[in-house]
């Protein structure tokens, strides 16, 4: 493979590790420090990995749960042991768990969701269930309605149109929507604004079971009784506990009442497994689903409403617990005052050997190198700190709650902050901040992958170069850094990213496995090692990856900060958003024509209730002159930067703090439009896709929401933030101008 | 509606019927002919035809049975009622029928296939069936075979490729592959080819069940126990009979032995039903198929091979049976010697309610008309022929061997060749000779859909508007003529244009009803008029279509051929051409780059056999130049003719003979290199695909299969053709310059 491989190499010689510093490192720098990673890699140990996540793994651990406390006090123990400072950091949250689930069909032919997934011989740990949280969505709110089904898809915005195109309103019904395409939330949380009284989210075997693979045992994909459990809180309105948004849940924090908060749903919703939903959906009438609808179940879908007439019950113990973040810190030998915080969650919804086991063993076995290294006489430069939080899984709350305690001292101090989670094998996932990417695109740079015998990035450029689509092909070719994505949201980077603009990234391995355990009593041990990653081996890798991440950050004399790809990608978003103006503008001008000059109608079946869309308001011309003015200030002040500083390790207390609170600039106190908690300008989560980020997010829902009177404002609001930043730029280059001479 | 379409019909005001005059005919006789035209409406009537589609449809009536006799002598009495001179023409043909058909799953889990359609009580028809052809594959070979199963897909060429990709060979092994794609004998044919010995075919309830929609008798879908049965002849070889190629089979005729027949299959071939392929696919094993081959059955679909090891044992009664085709003449008044045939067959796989009855009992009304016209003074000018084919189901046997029996004259009198067959409701669909396309379009210019209230022109136009891709969008609003289809095979116009050169087109409605009742039992007449044609309004609407397609061309004093349309139609296929070669080449390039630089083989799962494709050789460049000069010759001389004689009558017997002989000029006697009995150069089935067509077919298959040294020389001879249709043209010009001077 090498020899064939000779082009590749000679193509991106410019990369090839033994060449170059290391980012915000000189010459000698950079010796020492790929000295101390490689004594740091001799210490990763898959089987001691493979020891604590089987240890971990054995019994349910969410949070509240007795296994929860007791995996922070190992995880505690074990960082202690290798010379962390370790406190247990607490928090009062309140989390709902089930006490009546109750999903029936009424009628045309009675059938009651059974809401529990089977124990399986071939795995010992599905039979480990006495404290498992049964199926659930947490955060939905308590409720009992009956009414007519109506199927709505992904239940996202677009669905709705379809189904108003066909005369079905959801109101007073009930909607079945399947899992996928938005983050679960989402899904009641439309319903809800569309009128519906209730909620099931189900995974369609054409998505996520037989459909797509094996399923589990034979395979690893979805059990026929698997039912993703998952948070359905509002959080693209705020994350963390529901009681005390944008302040920290401390034992006498002020907290809302119940009634007065805003994430939990409006209407009440529960999941099941798609052996549970074949009876309600198959006693559906009304038009046949379009095609790009359809499920992978054997019937004909439709979309009713009814006959199938449903009642849901779902009542929830609404408790009080404390979540458990395990906080471990080693102190800077140089910096103590800059923090580089390292975090992965150790809550589980069940067994959670994948999600989040897998990803938090690696950063143990991560701080363990580091405190070895710490020990043999090479500290970190600056504090490093690890979080396993707690109670991510209903909400990124042990991470939230911390983040909105401690805020001001982060604001002060956090240089950046490292996410892992679930990982698996396959190829390197890399979101994050695009002042990371340079860094962060070298670090993979310089570990080969573990089964393929080529470097990380290399086989990540590959897996684009094969299966990207031709914009990515073409750049996975032509540009020499692979873009790391932006975040929405998903893990315990939001609140650091978005709330305190503190640059962060995500970490993780995949694609080569499926994720059909997710959530479900088949995340276990014995799925992940016989499925997910057997050996560990990219497990290992993994630590490796983060370990240098982390001590790149820690020890560089200039912090691996960087603006030109920061640029470059802000120049795509800007690009994008004047495209999809573009686009929207043009098709909402074709269609209205269309509808205006009865071509939709006589085109379609009159046989059917589907009709024609509704005519749209003309999207206007906006003003992207100040946006497009800020994109090219940045881009040159990036530029400079970068000839100024891009080869040398010129720093300062001062400059390194310039640099570490640039990303803060992308912030503003007032928040997003209608959700303030979120001050990021550059990255969000969709305020109608959960996860799924939206980049340049005030001009870009605004246009997607057809809120035209918001672009114009919007626009300058982004422009004001792209602005600060180029200014902060100049200013650095100034300074590293002023120390070089 | 007719309001809010006031811009389309400013839009498209100069083909407003009233303001035109008939293409061939001048105001004068426009008028007068659209006069008759209207007197014809009138004597279709809906409730007659039902009456002769539900006699007809009573029972199964393949070519061979009683009922199909019975069938022929009822049109031919009808006919001859009306006034025509009417004869049965006779001809002995090899039809094999079943008589073992056996299709065994020996393990893991043994399970016989029942390969029979269930009756249901909700269609009587279905349970008149004692004279029923149980579900096979005419024209496959005999044969017992005894391998492991391998999942091939659609069977197409594609297919196997991937299959080569996960290192799977189908040699001794037997082949499943899904209906669909292609025409069914390319299955059987490819699999073959790569060393396969037997062939199941069935179509998957994804594509043709209830994934698509509710399934009979609920709705018009295909019922789980439904087979589609079909012909298996190599027909992109040589359709009609197996043994006569080339010669009508008449009595006395030299025949091939049947052991020298190439279009019988190399391996036995049996279809059936997704109930009964349910237990075959659930019983394989290997790698899971990549996503786009799974189908909508309830499991992980297997590529195989095995462990599923089967038995198919199928034998067939090679019989010699007499086809009956109608043939009814009305002679012309002014111009005997110049024929206009119009044609659709009358035999059916089972009760044939929808193929071919639909489209036949519309002929039927048509010819009824005609003759009432003629018995009212208004005989065609030109002789009219109707013919009701026997044997098309098996391989277009009627037709073919009658085009054959009487090639000379057929050659020497037939101005054009009209045919329907199985038709619905929804959307005008028209393919044909490009010469015809004005002439056509014109007639969809002046009848209404008979449901929405518009013409048929401006609905198709609408359809294309709203669901075209968007080349066929752009045209729908820029292009005044809709374009007619280009014709592979699937019906009987295929010996009148393939093999002699009439120009012939397809005419039927469709779009709004589904085919699931396709070669089935339940092709019904229940189902159909449940839910392809209620009442017959499509079918009504479609005789008066035909009938002004016959006697514009029966009575035009210049026949209505056109050439803008066709130069039109072809500057775009040798555009297609040059794309073709050139995304080939480039494709062809960058793969073999990311191969040989080793990046496939590193982005792939190094845990499936999944593998790299195989290098190619490089697609050379060609040299165009010949036909695009004669494009630019044709295009040119189209023109000028349009300019000449586009808004005239002017016409003689020499003219018209020019014009009716032109799409002659577009064939060789030497055929299509591999399968001479394909004569036309521009249209002609796929030799690997079987009913879809390929333009300029010697080039463009010549670059499809990579055949890189007979694209030179296939440019050559489609210049040559184009040059000689050129120059018939500029000598047309000269001729109706001459008659007017």
């Amino acid at each position: 493979m090498r020899f064939l491989l000779l082009a590749l190499f000679a193509l991106f010689s410019a990369t090839a590790f033994s060449a170059d510093n290391i980012v915000g490192f000189d010459a000698e720098g950079s010796a020492a420090q790929r000295e101390i990673e490689a004594q740091l890699d001799r210490t990763v140990d898959a089987r001691e990995m493979d020891g604590w996540l089987k240890l971990m793994s054995a019994r349910p651990h969410h949070v509240g749960s007795l296994a929860s406390k007791e995996n922070a006090e190992f995880i505690a123990e074990l960082l202690e042991s290798w010379g962390y400072d370790t406190e247990i950091a607490e928090y009062e949250i309140l989390l709902p768990t089930p006490s009546v689930r109750e999903v029936e069909l009424l009628g045309p032919t009675p059938y009651s969701a059974t809401l529990r997934e089977d124990t399986l011989v071939e795995d010992p740990s599905t039979s480990v269930r006495e404290t498992l949280l049964e199926p659930y969505n947490a955060f939905s709110t308590d409720g009992e309605v009956e009414a007519e089904l109506v199927f709505v898809n992904y239940g996202m915005p677009a669905d709705y149109e379809i189904l108003e195109r066909y005369g079905i309103d959801v109101t007073g019904k009930i909607a079945i929507a399947k899992y996928g395409r938005s983050w679960r939330g989402i899904k009641p949380k439309l319903a809800g604004e569309k009128g519906a009284i209730g909620t099931i989210i189900y995974s369609d075997p054409a998505d996520d079971g037989y459909g797509a693979g094996d399923v589990y045992p034979k395979g690893p994909f979805k059990n026929e009784s698997g039912v993703q459990r998952g948070s359905v809180m509002d959080m693209p309105t705020y994350p963390g506990d529901v009681l005390t948004p944008g302040r920290g849940a401390t034992k006498g924090a002020r907290r809302l009442d119940r009634e007065d908060a805003r994430t939990i749903t409006e209407i009440p919703v529960l999941p099941m497994s798609y052996r549970d939903a074949l009876p309600f959906l198959a006693a559906m009438g009304g038009e046949v689903v379009p095609d790009e609808w359809r499920g992978g179940l054997p019937i004909t879908y439709h979309l009713g409403p009814g006959p199938a007439r449903v009642r849901i019950k779902a009542e929830f113990n609404w408790d009080m617990v404390t979540a458990y973040n395990v906080i471990a810190r080693l102190e800077g030998s140089e910096y103590p005052e800059e923090w580089v915080i390292r975090g992965n969650h150790h809550d589980g919804w069940n067994h959670g050997a994948a999600d989040p086991l897998s990803g938090l063993v690696a950063m143990l076995a991560e701080a363990k190198g580091v405190a070895e290294l710490a020990a043999a006489g090479h500290p970190p430069l600056r504090t490093v700190i690890y979080a396993a939080w707690d109670a991510e899984e209903p909400g990124l709350i042990g991470s939230t709650e911390w983040v909105e305690h401690h805020a001001d001292d982060l604001k002060e101090h956090a240089v950046a902050y490292l996410n892992t989670d679930g990982s698996s094998r396959g190829f390197m996932n890399i979101g994050g901040s695009h002042v990371l990417e340079r860094y962060l695109n070298q670090v993979t740079e310089e570990l080969d992958d573990p089964v393929t015998d080529i470097t990380l990035k290399e086989r990540r450029r590959a897996y684009q170069q094969i299966n990207g689509d031709d914009k990515a092909k073409a750049e996975a070719t032509e540009r020499n850094d692979l873009r790391i994505y932006p975040m929405g949201s998903g893990s315990d980077y939001t609140p650091f990213l978005q709330h305190l603009g503190i640059a962060s990234a995500n970490l993780g391995f995949g694609g080569e496995a499926s994720d059909g355990s997710y959530h479900t009593l088949y995340d276990t041990y014995e799925h992940y090692m016989k499925f997910r990653d057997p050996g560990l081996v990219y497990g290992a890798t993994l630590a490796k990856v983060t370990a240098r991440a982390t001590l790149r950050l820690a020890n560089a004399p200039r912090l691996p900060f960087e603006f030109k790809g920061f640029a470059d990608n802000v120049a795509m978003y800007v690009t994008e958003l004047q495209e999809l103006a573009d686009s929207m503008r043009s098709q909402t001008e074709q269609t209205n024509k269309l509808i205006e000059d009865g071509i939709y109608a006589v085109a379609l079946d009159p046989n059917k209730s589907f009709g024609p869309p509704k005519v749209k308001a003309p999207v206007p011309h906006f003003n992207f002159a100040p946006l497009k003015n800020a994109l090219g200030r940045l881009q040159e002040a990036a530029d400079s930067f970068d000839a100024i500083a891009g080869s040398n390790a010129i720093a300062s207390e001062e400059i390194n703090r310039l640099l570490f609170t640039s990303e803060r600039l992308l912030t503003r106190d007032a928040g997003l439009d209608g959700r303030e908690w979120y001050k990021h300008h550059v990255y969000a989560p969709g305020f109608y896709t959960g996860y799924g980020v939206k980049t340049i997010p005030g001009v870009r829902e605004a246009i997607e929401q057809r809120d035209y009177e918001k672009v114009g404002p919007q626009i300058d609001i982004a422009a004001g933030v792209l602005n600060a930043m180029a200014e902060r730029i100049e200013i650095l280059s100034e300074k590293v101008q002023g120390e070089s001479s």
